[in-house]
């Protein structure tokens, strides 16, 4: 039976969702793609847990949760961080799962290209190495001969860059409109259905954990921005880092302009935009009923196509597990390629 | 250069939207995937043109549509047709879109059958032999060796046999429910909007040529249960054959049941369900403003999930262009994997 070992950096939702899919998921991987997974090590911020034998995923969790870190995970917890982690054991695949850093995009930078350079592949869900080096990231994974899968970056579990890439190979990508911050669409579904202001919404957003504390990453259109990127190089092929991006956020959307869009049969969206002449983010006017007009926190994206029209596409833009089965899907795409 | 020699059987308004589709991303596909497309033959139900050196796809569709058939097209235009083109020339790949008979599931069965015997790789548009056989055809292909592709079977331009098979391949499918036929979405779109009776509105349908001369396929949920048949077999592993599904179709629906809908805040679309324990095709309510409440000719499908929650993908269930690009998409992973 071939093997695939598994390094977890990052050990935040994300990195315990990945822990959880791939103890949901290695047994079908096992039978279908023959291929045992199996993780050798996981990271946080500041400790880890190494084995290269394997360590049992639910026990990562559980002592991540019941202590607060990963050394407290019997017998095999240290307190390796950081890149030494990538040298303290054997491995085949690393999921890198830190937190976005736009401004230096450590520490995924600094992780990834240590992965490749040890000609391992990496999947990832990071935004900031993506948003301001794509080109030198990518280039590195080429160079090295190595896989870098990142579909989870954008739109969490809703899949769109394995989607435009693959299922619609032959149709010729013109552009694509999406909204793909959930944060904002959650902010702004309210106060069209409450007719509520645009701070009340926010602290209440934040009370029920979907706006973060300091939340301008998402209101100010930052994180759609670094998405805005992440398509526009890797389904268009456009050389664009984040400063190219025209931004604007949700912060000025008063409930009165809310109100007057809707008497003329319009909500308002955050709208991402990705073509050739066009990368931006901005609060725009969508009708009623159309495809953009989607509720909650869900992230959805119309691929403008040459031969098939417009496909729309959506999902649940965020979520531990639901971004983690991403993830587990890049894993398995590389297994069907290289194992 | 490597070279893919492709038979298209077939000649109505798929079989000339491969050969445009072919004609518009020959050049991206020899480019970003090093292989040389060259029809070699294409047919009608009674003639064909055929030439090993490679035909004109555009000249293909001038002779078809000036002189009505095949055999127009100048120098190697012959009587040539059936099974017998798959003997007349030497070739890679059957692009297989002549009409879908869900009795004999003829000429389709054959055809398919033929060509894999052959070791050819087939790529098809069909329902029949999928809805009737899937099991002894998907069968032969693997005994054969060959590659057996049939996204356009399903949603025209909308992709989700590929979509859920490569881009939710670790999420865990648990069912599938959508709108997978045009016409009957259009009729009940329009009788929503417009008030009108399902008589007129079948009758307008045709005289714009959305519906067909005989309606049964589409109004009698015939198309939508062989693509639930397709689903239920490709992404359920459900060993199901058209007599399993359980059918009604929209024939009976008044303007007075969709007005009674429309006042408790729905409307009424007819639903293909795809799971272990129902596979049904039926006129049932659904929320306004759900994802399933498109409108015109869209088909949609939402893939209900044990990791990513519910993913939905929409676009245009038919069109000659459109789903040749699907039969397109179909080739190109072909190529990526054999060639």
């Amino acid at each position: 039976m071939k093997e695939c070992k598994i390094i977890i950096m990052g050990f935040g939702s994300v990195g315990q969702g990945i822990a959880q899919a791939i103890a949901l998921k290695k047994a079908m991987i096992k039978d279908k793609y023959g291929v045992e997974l199996k993780v050798v090590a996981a990271a946080d911020s500041s400790t880890s847990a190494i084995n290269p034998d394997g360590l049992e995923e639910m026990l990562l969790i559980h002592s991540k949760n019941s202590e607060g870190n990963l050394s407290a995970y019997p017998e095999f917890g240290t307190n390796v961080s950081g890149l030494d982690v990538l040298d303290a054991v054997e491995y085949d695949l690393l999921m890198e799962a830190t937190p976005t850093n736009i401004s230096t995009a450590e520490p995924a930078l600094s992780l990834t290209l240590k992965a490749f350079d040890q000609g391992k592949d990496v999947v990832t869900s990071n935004k900031g190495h993506l948003a301001i080096k794509f080109k030198n990231v990518t280039r590195a994974a080429e160079e090295n001969g190595v896989e870098f899968k990142y579909e989870a970056s954008v739109g969490g579990a809703m899949p769109i860059i394995n989607f435009t890439r693959e299922t619609l190979s032959s149709c010729g990508v013109k552009s694509i409109v999406g909204i793909l911050n959930g944060t904002t669409n959650y902010i702004l579904s309210r106060m069209t259905s409450e007719g509520s202001a645009y701070d009340i919404t926010l602290k209440e957003s934040q009370e029920l954990g979907i706006a973060e504390t300091d939340p301008t990453q998402d209101v100010e259109g930052i994180d759609a921005a670094c998405k805005t990127v992440i398509l526009a190089n890797s389904l268009l092929g456009i050389d664009a880092t984040y400063d190219d991006v025209e931004v604007e956020g949700i912060s000025n959307i008063t409930s009165q302009a809310i109100e007057l869009a809707g008497k003329d049969g319009y909500v308002i969206k955050l709208i991402a935009e990705v073509s050739k002449d066009n990368l931006r983010v901005s609060p725009r006017l969508v009708k009623k009923g159309s495809p953009y007009d989607i509720g909650g926190t869900l992230n959805m994206a119309t691929i403008k196509t040459e031969l098939a029209g417009d496909v729309t596409v959506m999902g649940l833009g965020a979520g531990s597990l639901e971004t983690a089965s991403a993830m587990l899907t890049d894993v398995i795409s590389i297994l069907k390629t290289k194992y």
